[in-house]
C-alpha cells in the first residue's frame, strides 16, 4: 500500500494531527509525520512535496493555522491528492485557516476538512488508497458498521432514559 | 479507468458544473452527471451513492448551493471519496454552502473545494484516479506544465508592456 | 395529543435537548428523544421520519451541530412540521450550524430557532400542538403570563434598588 | 380550515411575499395579507397578532428586514405559531435580518426559514395546517412527488446530455 | 435636570448596565433602573416609553441581547433619543444584538454604542442632556481632562519603564 | 434653535448625506455641511469639532465609509452628541466602516446608526435638538404620524388586493 | 534609488495593479511589473523573492486574490519588506484574500493594505524607499498636501452649494 | 540606525506590545514605548507622529483594539511608514480592530499585520530599517535562519517519534 503523509505547520499542531494518526493506526495505514513550514521552511516544504509521489506517498495530509499556506504549498509541487485540515489558532476560531486553506485557486486543488478536523482527513486519505486496497476498503466499510452501532446503542440508551 | 460521477442539486447549478465536465473531457476521464436532490429526491441520492462503486465509479463530485447537504447525504452512503463543490446562490456569497459542505462531523468525509470552484472538484478527482492510472499521471502532470507556460507567457507580457 | 419526537445529531447534543424535554414536561406534552445522524445512521433517520406521521407524532425538532443536516433529512422524508435547533461546537459559534440548518432550499421548510435554542424549540412544537388542544393552548398561555411576571418581579427589585 | 395571515413591515417587501401567496394558492389555503411594521405602526402589528387567534388564523408569517423586529413582535403578542421571513436588504446580504429574527430569547419563539425563503414559510405554515385538515395534508405529500418528479425529470435530461 | 432612564431586557444585563450607572453617578445625572422585556413584558415595555417624556426623562437607555429589539420597541414609543447597548450573549460575540439593534429601518432611529458598551451609552446621554445644562456640560469637559491625565500618566511610567 | 452639523469624509459620500439634509429641510433645522477627511485633513477636522459648540451646533453628524475613522476623531473633540454613518464602500458592505464606528472605546462614544442610514442620523439629531425645542418636537411627532399614515395606506392597498 | 517590484498572483489582476504603477509613475520611483503564481509557477515566485535584494528591489508589492498565498510566498523567499494587497474576487467580497494575506504567524511578516488598495500599498512603498532618499520625502509630503488641498477644495464647493 | 516608536492606545495592550520589544531588543533595534489614545489623547498622539521624523524615528508601530484608530491617526501625520497592529479585545475576536486598521482609504497606508501579531510588526520594522543598515539586515537573515533550524529540529523530533 502507498503511503500516507502529514505535514503540520507547526509543532504546535500537532494535538490536532494525532487524531489523524490514531485513524491511520486503526485502519492499518502506513505513514509519516513531518513538521514544515510553507514560510519558515520554503525549500524542505517544497522538497518533501517534490519527491513525495517517488517516494511512495499516495496521499499528502497538510495542518496549518491562521494564513494556512501549506496545504497549498504542498499542493502546488505535486499532482498527489493533497488535504488540507484548517486549524484554530488563538483568534477568529479558524476561520482564517479555512478560507486561506479551501479558496484555492482553479489549477491546484486542495481537499479541505473541517476546522480541526484531522479525524476525517485521515478516513478521507484512507477512502483514497483503497481505491486501490481492497482489505483496506473492508476495513473502511468495517469502520462505519461499528460508527453506526455506536450511535444505534447512544439511541437505545438516551431514548429509554425519556421513557 | 474507474467513472467519475458528478451529482448538482439542482439544474440551477449547471454553470457551475459544465467547469469540471471540461476538465474531465481534457483529461480523458469518463463521467456521468446527475440531478438529485438531497431534500427533493432522497431516495435515488441515496441508491445512486450505494451503488456507485459496484457501477464502477471511483470518485464522486457534488455540488450544491444554501444549506447544501448533498456532498454529506452522498458521503453517508459510500465509502467512496466525495468532493464537495459549495455553490453561490443569491445570498450570503456562498459561505453557507461552505460551511454546510466543510464543516462535516468526524466519520463522514466530504473533500470541499473552494465556492463554485468546480474546476478544482474535477482536477481533484484526476489527482485521486491518477493513482492507479499512470497514462493519467502523466496527463495531469503534462496539464500543471501547461498552466505554468500560460501564467510565464503572461508575465513575459505585462512585465515587458512596463518596462 | 399527537407526540413530540426530538432527535439528536450525536449524545453530546444531550445537555441542549434536556431544555426542550424540560418545556415539554412542563407543558404535558407526550415526547420521545432519540439519537440518530444524518450522517451515520441514515437509514435509521429516515425511517424514523418516514413512519412518524403513523406512529402519532405531530411536530419533530432535530438538534444537530456543524454541518447539521439532520433537521433537512428529517424534513425530507416528512410533511411533518420540523423544528431545527443549530448547536454551537467547538469553533464558529454554531454559525455553521445555523446556516446549515435554515437555509434549506425551496420544498423542504425547517423551522429554525437559536443556537441553542431549545426552550424555544419546544414551545413553536406546543404552540404547533396546541392549534387543536385547547387545554394546552391555555397551558402555553398561563406560562406566557408566568414568564410575564417574573420579568415584572425583576423589574420590582432592581428598579428599587437603584432608588 | 384555519387562516394563515401574512404581515410584511414594508410595501418593499410585496416581491418575497408574493412567492408565499403562490403557494398558499396552489394548495388551497386561505389567507390575509398586511403590511405592518413593527416600528411605525406598532399599534396596528400588536392589535393584529392580539386578535388573530380570535379572527380564525391558526398560523402568522412575518417579513421583514435589517433589524428585523416584526416576526418577535408578533410572537410577543399571541401563542399561535409565527414563522419569520428574514429579507434581504441593501446590505449585508440579509445577515442582519438572519440573526434579527432567529435569535429570539427563550419564552418568544420564531420558526425561521431561509433568507427571502417565502416559498418555504408558506410550505411551513401549510404543514402546520395539515395537522388538523387531512384534505390538505394529501395535497401537500402530492406536491412532494411533483417536486420529486421535477427533479427526475431534470435528472433524466440532464444525464442523457452528456452520455 | 431631565431624568435618564436605564431600560434592561433581562436581569442577567445588570453587569453591563451597571457600568451606565456608575457614569451617572459620577456625573450626577438623575436616573431610573428598569427590567423590562420587548418580548415578555411588550405592554410594559410600549407604556415605559410612551410615558417617558410626561414622566420628565430626556433619554432612554435600552440594553439587551441575541435578537435585541428593545431598543427598537422603546424607540417606536417615544421620540425621545433612545440610546441602544448590544449585550453579548453566549454565542456569537454580540453581534447578533449588534445588528439587531444599529440596522433600524428608517423611521425610528437608534443610537447604537459598541456591543457592552454601557459606559459609553451613558456618557452619550450625558453629552445629550448637556445640551440645556451648562454644568453637566463643565462636568463632562472636566471628566474629558481626567481620562486625558490618566492616559498621559501611563505613557510617563510605561515610556519610563524602557527606557 | 442650535446648528446640526454634517461632516462626510469624502465627497463620493454626498448621495448618503443627502438624505439627512432632505430630513433637516423638511424638519426645519438649520446646518451646514462640511468635507473633512480624519486622515487628508486632520487639522481641520479637528479644529471644526473643537469650534463646533462656541459656533452653534448642537449636534454634529459625521459620515464615512471604510476605516471610518471620521465620527471618532470627530467625538475625541468636542463633548457634543456625535452621530455616525458607517458608509458602504465597494466591499465588506459597509461592515468595515459599522465596526470602525461603532467599536469606540470607553470614554468617546458616538452614536451609529444603521449602514448608510443618514435618514435616521438626522432623525436621531432632531430628537436631540427637539429637548429644548417644543416647536421641533411637535413637528417630529407629526412626522412620525405621518410615516404611520404612509403604512396604514399601504396596507389598506395591499390587504384589498388579496381579498 | 532601489526599485519597487509589483508581482500579481494573475494578470486578472491588473486593474488593481495599474493603480500602484500609477503612483510609482507620480512618484518617480522606478519599479518592474511580474506575473507569478504561488501555486501554478512556484519556482519563479521562488526565485524572484531571492535575487529581488540582490538585483536592487528595496520592496516588494504582491497582489492576489482568494486563498491569496503570494505574499506569503515572497516574504518567506526574502528579508526586503512586503507588501500585500488583498485582491477581491467573485465570492465573499475580498476577505478570503485579506486574511490569506493579513493572518501571517510570526516570523515572516507581510504589511497588509486595505482590500483591493493598490494606491496605499505603493504610499507604503514609497514611504519606506523615501527613508533613505530625502528628494523622494519631498515628493511625498507634496503629494499629501496635494491631497489635503483636493479635500479643502471639495469642502468649499459642497459646503458652499448648501448655505 | 533610526529608532522604532511604539505607540500602543491602552496599558491593556502592554502585554501585546512586549512582544514587538523582544523582537527589537533581539534584534539591537533602538525604540521607545508610548501611550497615547487616538480619541482621549488625540493632541498628543498627533505630536509624536508630526515629530517622529525630526526626533529620529524611522518607522512607527501602533497597537490599537475595537474601533482601532490608533495606526490612522498616527499615519494621517506623517509619511514615515506606519505599521497596525490590531489588538483582539473582549468581543469579537479582533475582527473589529483589523477592519478598522487595514481598510485605510486611499491616501494614508497603514501596513497593518495579523490580530496580536506583535512580532511580526517589529519584524517588519526591522526589515524596513535593514534597507539602509546592512549590519541590520545580517542579524536579520540570521534570525531567519535559526528560525528555520527550530522548525527542522522540530521535524527531526516528531517525525523521529511516530516512526
Amino acid at each position: 500500500m502507498k503511503k500516507a503523509g502529514i505535514v503540520m505547520g507547526s509543532d504546535s499542531d500537532l494535538p490536532i494531527v494525532e487524531k489523524a494518526v490514531g485513524v491511520f493506526k486503526e485502519l492499518g495505514i502506513p505513514f509519516e509525520v513531518h513538521v514544515y513550514s510553507a514560510h519558515r521552511t520554503p525549500d524542505e516544504a517544497q522538497a518533501f512535496a517534490r519527491q513525495a509521489k517517488a517516494q511512495g506517498f499516495g496521499v499528502l495530509v497538510a495542518a496549518a493555522g491562521m494564513a494556512a499556506h501549506l496545504a497549498g504549498v504542498i499542493a502546488a509541487n505535486t499532482t498527489l491528492p493533497v488535504i488540507g485540515i484548517p486549524c484554530k489558532s488563538s483568534v477568529l476560531d479558524g476561520l482564517d485557516a479555512l478560507l486561506s486553506t479551501v479558496q484555492m485557486p482553479t489549477g491546484i486543488p486542495v481537499a479541505t476538512v473541517a476546522i480541526n478536523g484531522a479525524g476525517n482527513a485521515a478516513l478521507l486519505a484512507a477512502e483514497i488508497l483503497a481505491l486501490s486496497d481492497d482489505a483496506l476498503d473492508v476495513r473502511l466499510e468495517e469502520k462505519r458498521a461499528r460508527d453506526r452501532e455506536k450511535v444505534l446503542g447512544k439511541d437505545r440508551d438516551i431514548s429509554a432514559s425519556f421513557r
